[in-house]
């Protein structure tokens, strides 16, 4: 597939450009403020009419296919909606209804203009199928803990879902452990000795709640960054998911170890966990990305609105109107550089063409200022009219563009949800 | 104008109810599961497809014509922001600029499913002239201050401006005084007079800042609520604005003299000034209303942001999951009480046409589960098909239909914007 995209304003590090950008396959290969005519045979020319085209959001953390528990159970105590719905819940799904409920999830992305995710969660196989089915992105992993069994039994599942994961095209296998406190350690010896086995960094919860923290430190006297350090599970590197009571010790950890931190200020604020220290972590020197997790504790699947939380709050946090700009935390939403994905990071010859394009006649829009500021603290979704996942358009004018049969998904993932429901 | 609306899920405080609603003028008529033939002279049908009604959002405190400031000048200390930014910039406002700010505002607020607002601002007839061509609802004031003049200026103003904006149809005077911060002894003579005279309840910025409160208490000794109270201020009762750092006595206060409260959450975090107590407010019987304050500090006129946040950070500020219900929030945000608007809370026969339809088929509003904290937690502007203001549709399927010229109205407004760029 070659896309011409003209007439665009096209977000750049270095600024604004209006011109032309042209995509080949899943990379950029043509921008400029010129149009040059010696490249004709595009499969489609797109008049953007001065709309605004920018790197599409990487949603850093997430468990795609919990949007059938999305607004279910609300105004619960933590502990009695784990155990007494999501847990229960969560034991009556099946790959099937993994599948469609990460499709729903899927549309949900491009419409909001989000193209790729890094992923955990149990039926891996069916989850990353249909992100293969539906051209999304993704590093997926299955999020490993005591309950998948002993040494044996975590290196063979893991090295047997590697291998079917990686033949797929856009989705790519990511070793995910479930969190330090869910694992034991004969778990995080298997999980040590498969990053070395795969060559792959460790990505997992970490010190996401108060509670959290204090226990590991109680057991074992030292935080869980720290912990799961000494127990070599960070030694290629890694990625931990909410980050909210790190503090200055486990971040030089992090800095030292390159374990980056994905941030989910929407999950933190509405379970009560706490606001992530954001620019401690920048300042850091750590890779920052950011997520919304997943629908259950979120509800919505919208990086839009948390790559605005996770700049305000740090103003809240600090009591300082200028502690971390717009524009620094809008590159943190787009790169997906915490869990290493690559050239995703802005408009550039060479980047993935994983983009999305802004109306700029939307009046949230307007007048026309400072434009990345105003993505971040007055753009939404509405705001998305197209969006381009690997290349590929995905999202037009509201219509999913990708073949996905809507309303026959709606009713599936319905019906699933009341089949659910009716069972715990 | 007559509207027959059916098939339609509709949210009332009972539930939702599948069936019909009526409108006559600016009231609803009829609200029922049942079908009469009774009634067939309605000047439109609208089949809603199993799509969800909702009382719109009525924005309890804004300043319209800020959409000129909107994204500009961002990441500056409040101070040089206000001093070196805004107020040279306010002071090259034209009647006519505001009167197109407002037009852009309007047209923000519908395509967002808002059709009511409390305003504060200077150009007060331009304002409230562009809110009645738009057929948008307002109570307006002009911030009474200091600067207005002596206490025969601020009186002859006042009455004049009254009788004005009383005689427009959905726009209606309201007595607004800046702030007790600059307002003297003169001033609040004369508001707290012309609060007898025209028989009406006084509103103002109160408590936004600790600086303000700490300020006041260092003058006078006292809160700013019991310093506006002991001047009589409030003898007709009131609203106050942000009423972030309101303290346990401030809110007896408010709840003896019917002094309603309004929360900004959004302009609150960008400007560092903290987390209004909600749930203390709420548990202390002050009616609690929802609102944006202007595009300069926000920079969204977003009432589903600030209503997801209004209930989320009083999740995060008490650690407690279950401190505040997004169904009572909610309710905060459409019944505009604070503000003194009446029979706006809901949808039942008598009260305003003035409603929303939310397209139930968006994947964030899907599985089907609790709609109510669905709209709340993952709803977003993106859901909004269809705006009804005063029994009118302004706003269907992405079409502002009360004759807006929008291309026009954003030449202007980016001409004017940068026209007072250049001048200051």
């Amino acid at each position: 597939m070659k896309l011409r995209i003209y007439n665009a304003k096209i977000l750049t590090k270095d600024g604004i450009i209006d011109g032309e950008l042209r995509t080949e396959g899943d990379r950029i290969v043509y921008l400029s403020p010129v149009s040059t005519l010696d490249w004709q045979d595009w499969d489609r020319e797109i008049d953007l009419h001065g709309n605004l085209l920018v790197p599409s959001f990487k949603n850093a953390h997430t468990h795609s296919p919990m949007t059938f528990l999305r607004s279910r159970a609300e105004n619960m105590l933590l502990k009695d909606w784990l155990y007494k719905q999501v847990f229960p819940a969560e034991g009556r799904l099946t790959d099937e209804d993994c599948y469609y409920f990460t499709r729903l999830a899927v549309a949900e992305y491009y419409m909001g203009g989000t193209t790729f995710c890094c992923e955990m969660y149990g039926h891996t196989e069916a989850v990353a199928q249909a992100f293969e089915d539906t051209g999304f992105g993704a590093y997926i992993g299955s999020g490993i803990f005591d309950f998948d069994g002993g040494y044996d039994d975590i290196t063979r599942r893991a090295e047997e879902l590697k291998s079917k994961i990686d033949k797929m095209s856009r989705v790519k296998y990511a070793l995910a452990m479930h969190a330090q406190y869910t694992c034991g350690d004969e778990t995080l010896r298997a999980v040590s000795d498969l990053s070395k086995k795969f060559s792959l960094p460790v990505m997992t919860h970490l010190s996401e709640t108060a509670e959290e923290v204090a226990s590991c430190k109680e057991q074992y006297g030292v935080s869980p960054v720290k912990y799961l350090a000494e127990k070599g599970i960070f030694d290629l590197g890694g990625t931990g998911f909410h980050c909210v009571h790190v503090d200055d010790e486990d971040i030089r950890i992090m800095k030292k170890l390159g374990v980056g931190a994905v941030s989910c200020p929407c999950s933190n604020l509405k379970l009560a966990s706490g606001i992530a220290p954001l620019k401690k972590i920048l300042d850091g020197g750590v890779e920052l990305s950011i997520g919304t997790d997943g629908a259950a504790s979120n509800n919505a699947l919208d990086m839009f609105r948390e790559t605005y939380l996770a700049t305000v709050l740090q103003k809240y946090l600090l009591s300082d109107a200028v502690a971390v700009s717009a524009e620094r935390m809008y590159d943190c939403a787009v790169s997906g550089k915490a869990f290493g994905l690559e050239k995703a990071d802005g408009l550039y010859i060479g980047a993935l063409a994983d983009m999305a394009v802004i109306d700029m006649s939307a009046p949230n829009m307007q007048p026309v200022t400072d434009i990345r500021s105003n993505l971040v603290y007055a753009g939404g979704r509405q705001n998305v009219v197209m969006t381009i996942s690997g290349g590929r358009i995905v999202y037009e004018n509201g219509e999913l563009t990708y073949g996905e049969e809507y309303g026959a998904l709606l009713e599936k993932c319905n019906a699933a949800a009341e089949r659910i429901k009716n069972e715990i």
